[in-house]
């Protein structure tokens, strides 16, 4: 069984080259590609936030389904579904991401962790009916040192 | 240009038919497929929640970009963008569920809006980093109104 997707939206930013860390201060533009109608977009103004799924395509690494997080031999041998990295089946990335403005076929957001160029494969707006509280999530220490500097 | 997805894993839960709520007490058992080898869960364990990206296999209808959530008139006519329904483009959907378990090749997650037979697409640990605050995020009323029910 095979699922066929198609990019609705192209990313643009200042970001060109695949790098883990200091994701805070980038700006992304969103533009809606050819075949999507600006109608797409309405009413996501009213929204704070949105989740941009994203094909991580200039991945070209076959997947290890288990390895140590960012290579660190420090941190334990983790499945791959344990790990948010971008060597993973099907390469998609998600975030949430802060809406900053729309224009007619762009949104404009701060704190999105993709590259300049990368495929946009859905955009969602974030409902609190979604959300979790952050104080009821537990993680193992390797994963917060890991992100230590993440959104830097 | 066209990404091509395959599952990676299947849903089993006793919600047999698509319907909009209730939604909360659903427990899903989630198995990897055969050509993925179970070391990709190791160490999900240590996670207390995780993201689940599923697709509407079940859709079949063609895309509405822009119509009212539900079909509801008294919501304003919104852009698929701005509504996290599954009549959208890749149909594709995404939820942060609970880990309740793991066995070798299964996890058991409470607080998944997906139907029974769902393939998944991706799995991904919660992490802190990731998560926004939610007394952060704005949202338009109709929003808050169309999901009193959900998780009940």
């Amino acid at each position: 069984m095979e699922i066929i997707l198609k990019p609705v939206a192209i990313i643009s930013n200042n970001r060109k080259d695949m790098s883990d860390d200091f994701w805070g201060d980038i700006v992304s533009e969103i533009e809606l590609v050819d075949d999507i109608p600006s109608e797409a977009l309405i009413g996501i103004e009213e929204f704070s936030h949105v989740e941009i799924i994203f094909n991580f395509n200039r991945v070209s690494k076959s997947v290890e389904f288990c390895r140590h997080p960012r290579g660190n031999s420090d941190w334990p041998m983790v499945g791959i579904f344990a790990q948010r990295g971008k060597d993973r089946p099907n390469k998609l990335g998600i975030t949430v991401a802060e809406l900053i403005r729309k224009e007619e076929r762009k949104i404009y957001v701060r704190h999105l962790d993709a590259i300049d160029g990368t495929p946009v494969i859905d955009i969602k707006p974030v409902m609190k009916e979604f959300l979790i509280d952050p104080k009821k999530v537990l993680q193992p220490s390797w994963a917060s040192e890991m992100l230590m500097n993440y959104w830097a």
